[in-house]
């Protein structure tokens, strides 16, 4: 896979809300999918679904070696998101700061609001 | 749209490489659909449906004066994602400072190949 169709898959597997609460969960320490499938109102098949969207994105890597196979995070889909994002910092950035500005102007000069 | 809805269409709104090609052209300054479309091997009318999907994802707003309606980019649901990513951030920090530790284990003490 090139670096654009990493992306793809990794924006287009967070776009499903119980993939993004899966994720959270992992952010706790590895599980195994019944584990996963606990706190959701979720089918057992639809939890191994939203799973195998995750590891086919690279987001989750499942051990081979264990008996219950846990997921665990792969944080690196999750860096190159933040990276990608940074050639548009400036844009907020610059939004933020014509709102402080504008924010100051705002601000009374010498003194409150005992007028 | 609550924050969930909100970071469901915006995820799936970038997990195409037309869209994010057509953010990072929105990131130089604002420009219309025509001028959009022009870099791009695509029709107006496929162009003009990318840019729906990410103006129906709050990435991207249109003017409403100016005949041509040019598009600039809304930076928004980025930091939401950015923000959301920071949750996941020390498991990244924590693989980079075990790399760190197993290249400086690595590293010959007391001098360089002179054996």
């Amino acid at each position: 896979m090139d670096q654009t169709s990493d992306l793809d898959a990794a924006f287009a597997a967070l776009s499903h809300p119980a993939r993004r609460a899966i994720l959270a969960r992992l952010a706790q320490g590895e599980a195994t999918v019944n584990e996963l499938a606990a706190p959701f109102e979720m089918s057992l098949p639809a939890i191994s679904k939203h799973i195998r969207v995750l590891e086919g994105a690279n987001l989750i890597r499942r051990s081979r070696k264990a008996q219950f196979r846990p997921c665990r995070i792969n944080p690196e889909p999750l860096a190159a998101i933040v990276q990608w994002t940074q050639e548009y910092r400036h844009i907020w950035d610059a939004r933020f700061d014509a709102l402080e500005a504008a924010l100051n102007d705002m601000t009374p000069k010498g003194g409150d609001d005992d007028d």
